[in-house]
């Protein structure tokens, strides 16, 4: 019953307090990210109701894991519980120009890369949404997997539920070959494509003079309802600037762009996605939809963890031009 | 017999580490806080003699209050003890471009704000003081606390004690409209104003071309010694430019600007008070109460809570242009 | 449509670790604790449907509340939401003979005590439920929180659903002549009364010459379905003697009496209700009830926070009487 | 003005969390803590007035020292300031059986051990003093302390100021013969010794069947106005059986026995004195103060740090009796 | 050129602070721990050179299991590094009466559990060593770990190196059949056993009406040099006793029982194992060997981590009668 | 055996975490560090094998230095251990602009400042090394250890092994006289000089218009094989630019400027040394020597503590341009 259905791998995320690197440090902080967990919990924080789709160990773990989604009141009803696998972890070292941050996987055999199709009842699971979110890196975890991943989308059209898709390249994960193939079969179940210049030109090898005649290009081959591009520049490893723009029937929507100090970088684009879902979603205004997802996702750099703890009421404020005093 | 009185409310300030957002926060660090209370430590750890005045319960947190203003010398001998009611808290939040950091008050009810007129003893608290000093804040707690901040300046008239108010209007605790009222009120005793110019827009709806113009406005409605205006400019949340002017005797004295890379920007102003007071009334110098004033201020940015740990060395080797070098 | 709902107030709590005094605390752990939140988690936890009614305000803290909830899957679609008031908190400090532990309640005006009759939608929120559960210190709260309180059980019993109540007597709150006064009024819609010898004499004035006999009587004055005394013995502050009997038609229930060393005792009693309750409802076994909630119970206390995050398969393990090697 | 006047070192205390070897340890505790700081601490909490006399460097560890000190209201303005040594450091790492808790002291060349004789004004420090407490370890730093020391003791005699002198042998500082030597001449300034049995053996090689005779044979040798012995059984390094007695105009005064649950055993004997000087000095009820001294005492062995965080009321409700149930 | 080389597996091993259960912990405590690295640091910390082999990924965890190694002295440079694998990791919560503390392991696939024979250079590894030491533990992490396992022990009698090996039985890893049939032929090649009552019965099937008839049935079953059996009685998971025997030349040696109070009880037995071999391997002294054994491994369960951080001095002083004051 | 051979002092290095005043904080984070400790930590994880020799006393500090030293690898078989004296220590207090960072030195008396001639076994030590490393303030630390300075130089120079010498003067340990005195004696073993133009200037009082001049003198007065001199620029406390020049047989070498943001750039220097000894060294190429020196340092201001735990995969991927992104 869920406006919003994503399926993806949330990971245990542990990290080294205080920029100290993973080989010198003497606690980490634990907490739970992924891509599709974060845009669940981003969209249910704005105010719309969603659920998650995993495959997680009956171990302290897989229930952090799914205790951490529930916590924003995310729908865990269809989570697959498994008493075999391990969940996937992955290190997270803060950076500091010269050095970037740095994410080194240890999610070989997670519960979640061994799901096997059928496993879902996504008929069940799908019901009543209005949208259904994944990413490449579903497809990229193992072979398995991706066939769960492309069965997934199948359902999603079979449930006349809308599909987004990041296409979120993982170099770490599988071969740009493998992925072109993969996302080109899951393109023509997608409507709204989410990504980046840098990963299109990865997975499908189209380039252009800047992202808006890439977002052109992917609309000509995919015929997408809309297209949106996040552009990050790095100014340096604790300063960004950060913004997006969407594609659709035809005209390109801009927003502001902003200059974000870093606390946490982790779920940017996560968050863009969920807050352009809810804007668009809401009542189709792609400038909404844009405006918030940039807002949204520029706030996510100054908190903790991959979840975005910020508020509609901050999104607002933000979106209406509000200052960077103390407020009291 | 202390040179300094001040009279307010200290707070117990709870603030998530590590930029966490109050939902997410797994710990809080515990600190005490409040302009008056900030401003009789930072005058002390200058050198000169002090006295808090404010009413606390006699419980753990209260007697804690009482312990962090006593640990840097200053007398809390007149301070009111209550079996009765609570300790005000603040939370604070830091934030990040664009998000700014965030007050949230839980400090209805405080002792202080439930002060009646004649629980202070003025004439033995104010005996000996070259200045008694307190704000806007004071007066906002609640109906009783403002007879009682009244009855404070008149205390210090009778006493012959010089009143310095720092303006320091808060939305959160009373309107435009009651503010304006009681602090025309208070004027009538105060010597010298510290302010910005937006509290003096939003209290006594007087603006000016700059805020050297804003202090001479002031200065013809109210007829003060002296009026100090500190002056923010948000680079970012992580970095402010800060300095102040000051009007004496028809002259305005201006001091240097400092970049400050902010580890904690709450006590600014009133750190800035602090060195003002301590400067001003150690010979009468105006200058170097500015240049005191500023760079103390300038220093508290990069201190963790309400207090200003700086020394009087490190003051003076700001003040003389000292570096950015590592020091050893 | 949950099995079990409680109601009352969860607080935010508040305390220093490593045995620090308040007083002296540099940070606090914060955590979410509150005797109905402790049991509508616990039962949960066991594997039963539940939900949670309170009211909190909307802010950081009134999420935390709702967020600590959810996380075990604890509905909260029936909690009240206010701009207006503030959350409940409560400071413990960890004791060690011959200093007990001690709690600080900072909880007056909270969101849930401000609650009025008729705020909740009782009727749906009961429905299909098994078993309504709350505790005397929800009627402590304020005059017009034991008006709900009192709807709260006509509301059940209109709705054909089991009463549970904890009498849990917290003298801070309100007078033995006033608790007395309010819970006979309760008990009359009490199915399952469970208590402590100590409480029992406080608020009923009915005393025994052992906790047997303390049953006979309550019982035999109100007629309850069941009754359940817990029984602690202090041994030291960190070690614990722990059991309980249970009254159910005429025959008296025992079980294991287990000594705990204490890591956190609070919410003890809470996780004997929960415990309780889960084995009692899922088959009407009194002998798996008592014994699952003594041995739930005695788990908690080594277990940080009011939450026991124990699982069903360390209930069943130490029920089957598994010893206290290092399991690997 | 203060009622008593304590004299000796205040160190900074380093000391690894949880139970780590110093060896191994990330992070280091920082208190302060030292015997004649800790009484001079204990008395102002229980209710009169103190002040501590001292040496410390004016950088940022003896500014810590003071401002410790400071907290609690006692009076430094008789300490003494040198732009030239050292704060006296220990590292204290705490133990479990059989491995004991352990003190490693990096004091050499601290500010107080160089102090020498004629720095202080004690004619001023002592004016209106009822009692001037120091003890051993004072004498032991240095043989400049020595005289330092020698010097304070006849400068009390002068101005009609009650002696009280914890012997207080430390091995790490002096040999047994220099304690001789030194503390028998000190005996003849001393109205109340504290010791135990173990010390008075090491220092004047005195024995005897139980601590009753030792302290009537230390009366008969030096003739004091009262002797109290603190006697300490080691059950385990966490649990100890804590006690002592009084021996004054030929009567013994006994008092509970406590076993007490150790969370930081350092400075226990400190609160002895302080709880002894206390009861005592009040009403010169001996009974009174070795109640009083054993109950703080036992206190303090829950409280972290070397600094008795208890209240008078916490001492009151134990002496009366109090249990080990939580207080709510 | 090491006295003793130990051949096995250390992993990163996590553990929640204060209590915490795994599933609720926000922040991981990180050290490196595992049977034959604990042997290796054990040994060498008392004074004899020791090496470690073992497999490691070349990333930061595998680094860090090198550096917590070489830090105490230990010989790394017979490690195999491999740029596939990932290094073991295992979680560890610390329990309370009555909930046992428990291990949870997430080693599938380590970089050591992929071994194959031939990768080590073992004679170079083993020349000019007195003793070869590993475990069960090696053996049952694969089969082609176990190939190696059996590999090690042909090495180390080649090139007449005496071997110890700890039985070490885990039933996580394997099963008593497959442990059987392996330990079985690991039996003719060694010199020493270390183990328990309860391995011995469950990996050969060896019962006996004490611990010592168990040591004479293994004596007569395998012919071994000497048989070390340790004995751990839970009085409760805070406190147990500890003691071992050794059988030696028909005739059996007995120690101390030393009653603990559990800081870590991980790394315990192995600290037994390093204590008896550095007392054994310098002069033959099997008395010296149990008793230095027994007392190391007391005292390790004071000390957080699988590594004894304690000194010889201090297993002196404590074979020597060493008491539990406070030492200063 | 070791390639490159250091000498000098490690001090425990105390920090207060989160930007603490050190007069503020509740605790202090434990590292070591100290000048040739970091290069030769920096040679040995680059790749090449090194020793460090150094004075320290049998305790857990004295432990503790020598364990963080082979943690990397390093030899410490001539390390010289004594029971008599102290471990040095520092304290670091971290700044913001415009407050400069603070070391606070607590080193008097240390260990390695009472080394004497003689203590060491040169010949040993040096033997089959290529470069031997020291610095200025090895000498500066006492007159004793001035001399040990020297006939570690004349030692280097018997045993043929090239010196490498940091000017790195230190005004708190000496006068500018007395280290033109010494390191003027020291010039004349000296192949390599790692120096900035401000300790140029002020110790040998030579100045240039720029510090490729500043190297020329140099080296024209001193004839050394090669100069490197290091730039920073202080953009503000937490961002400096960095980069370094090398004259080597007449020719001016040059590398890439870096800005980093601060971590900690204590050791900054050093690493400089390491990563330039390291390139230099293998190959004689004085470009690589100086592009691994300017980007193992850049990279060091982005990690906590003296050391530099970055690998060379990572200066590779520096030098050879990576950028700021994420690395996932």
């Amino acid at each position: 019953m869920a406006d919003v259905v994503t399926f993806g791998e949330a990971m245990v995320r542990l990290s080294p307090p205080d920029f100290n690197r993973l080989e010198q440090t003497a606690t980490l902080d634990v907490r739970v990210g992924g891509a599709e967990f974060n845009v669940a919990i981003g969209v249910a924080r704005l105010g719309m109701s969603s659920a998650f789709v995993t495959r997680v160990p009956t171990n302290p773990l897989g229930r952090m894991i799914v205790n951490k989604t529930r916590e924003h009141g995310v729908d865990c009803s269809h989570v697959v519980w498994t008493k075999e696998d391990r969940a996937g972890l992955y290190f997270l070292e803060f950076g500091a120009s010269p050095r970037p941050s740095n994410v080194i996987y240890d999610r070989k055999d997670s519960a979640i890369s061994r799901i096997k199709k059928g496993e879902v009842n996504w008929d069940a699971a799908l019901s009543g949404a209005k949208l259904f979110h994944t990413s490449g890196i579903t497809a990229a975890l193992s072979p398995t997997a991706r066939e769960a991943f492309l069965e997934s989308l199948e359902k999603a059209k079979q449930n006349k539920v809308k599909v987004s898709i990041d296409l979120n390249y993982r170099a770490k994960l599988w071969t740009e070959a493998e992925a072109q193939e993969c996302m080109t079969m899951a393109m023509k179940y997608t409507d709204i494509l989410i990504t980046t210049e840098e990963d299109t030109m990865r997975v499908f090898k189209i380039e252009g003079k800047d992202y808006e005649e890439v977002a052109r290009k992917l609309h000509d081959r995919f015929g997408f309802e809309l297209v949106l591009i996040t552009l990050r520049e790095d100014l340096s490893v604790w300063r960004n600037k950060w913004t997006a723009i969407a594609l659709h029937d035809g005209k390109v929507y801009k927003t502001r762009t902003y200059e974000v100090e870093i606390v946490d970088r982790v779920g940017g684009g996560d968050s863009c996605s969920a807050g352009f879902l809810y804007g668009y979603l809401q009542d189709g205004d792609v400038q909404k939809g844009i405006d918030w997802g940039v807002a949204f996702s520029a706030l996510k750099h100054s908190v903790p963890g991959d979840v975005n703890w910020c508020t509609p009421d901050e999104v607002k404020r933000l979106v209406g031009g509000g200052g960077l005093r103390i407020v009291r």
